[in-house]
């Protein structure tokens, strides 16, 4: 597979075009950003561990029924994938209150959630990433329909059921993550994007310990070496 | 009806009990707030142009089904209400963009909307009444049920199907406006607060005129001749 021009860079990820056209190289960057790009760093190896966890994961998913965007991956930092529209709607996963969620509506940071919450955020780093309603993503035009929204709904319900009890047989707390979808060509909503401790929040479950991106914002160092964990946790 | 003790006061309205548990007064303050309180005035006379304008709109809303804790209007600046427990949900209804949804989605000020937009923002000064979802309402135990939020939507879509048109023939281009809903005595939602130009956008059909808190907001002045012209067009 060539790898010909880049298409597409964004904060963690540059995406290539290939000698076919339904498909794309992801290449995973070492850049770390925080706080819609307010904060930066560089952690080497940080873009190949990011590639092997959602290599995995992809692959552990597609068993399970979930089709995805994912092909192969390449080498350290490249996975093959197919080509989508993305969908610019972050759809966040909710288990456990922190973060955001706890600063901007007062709920307790590590409070259980009664139900799996599922939020829309508008992809759109100009504006910050809004919140959106239903309603916003229809008159934004960000999806065809209220099906579609229902759809992804259910698509982000499904992953979390899958990846909540994995990564607790592993000793990890799914605290909350961040999915994105596309369209392939044939129109079909499918996952993208990665699955990886940039967007996912894991607590260990013995110590409580963040082994994600927030050691990253909240300057608790240590960043690579949980990521390291992570995936030796999936591996083993 | 005797006026009690001071129960509540917001930013607009003060309002206190009286000798009948089922029933508390309203006073309509002078004092204008702006962006969560940081901006801040007072027009005198601005307290009583509000409290004539929701008595004749609750009024009128009544004559067309819709019921409000409204009871009486007992003098310039005070109304007598049922007291009912109010939702601390904010229910924004939005037929054209401006304003914060403009500035918040890249939505270009003045777009009329595809569809009436209704958003819930949570009634929450300390938070500065952040947006909700569905899911939000509930986990935040805002509502008992996403039954309530529907019916919330509805009442909400009604009143706007009726004051929309009834504005127009009065040459004012309803824009957007808030509500506040509560529970009565025997639990059942009705519309409280109030209904004025302090929470409504009105804009001139013939010039654009901005007939609203908008000229406070915005610094154009002569705030208390666009209330008085709102009063003037409702009764005559």
């Amino acid at each position: 597979m060539e790898k010909r021009d880049l298409i597409y860079e964004g904060k963690a990820k540059r995406l290539f075009s290939t000698d076919d056209a339904n498909l794309v190289i992801a290449e995973f960057k070492d850049d770390l950003t925080a706080f819609n790009g307010a904060k930066k760093d560089n952690e080497s190896g940080k873009g190949a561990l990011n590639n092997k966890i959602s290599t995995e994961l992809f692959k552990m998913l597609a068993k399970n029924g979930v089709e995805s965007h994912f092909v192969e991956m390449l080498d350290d930092t490249h996975m093959l994938c197919k080509k989508v529209d993305i969908i610019l709607i972050e759809v966040i996963v909710r288990n456990i209150a922190t973060g955001s969620l706890s600063k901007n509506l007062g709920i307790p940071d590590g409070k259980v959630l009664p139900f799996t919450l599922v939020e829309f955020d508008y992809k759109n780093d100009a504006l910050g990433d809004p919140k959106l309603n239903d309603q916003h993503c229809l008159i934004l035009e960000l999806v065809k329909n209220e099906a579609e929204l229902d759809q992804l709904r259910a698509m982000a319900r499904e992953v979390n059921s899958i990846l909540r009890p994995y990564f607790h047989d592993k000793g990890l707390n799914l605290v909350d993550f961040k999915l994105e979808f596309g369209r392939d060509k044939d129109g079909k909503i499918i996952l993208a994007d990665e699955i990886s401790p940039d967007n996912c929040r894991f607590w260990d479950l013995e110590t409580g310990e963040k082994m994600d991106k927030d050691r990253f914002r909240q300057g608790l160092g240590g960043l690579k070496v949980a990521y390291e964990e992570v995936l030796n946790r999936i591996l083993g």
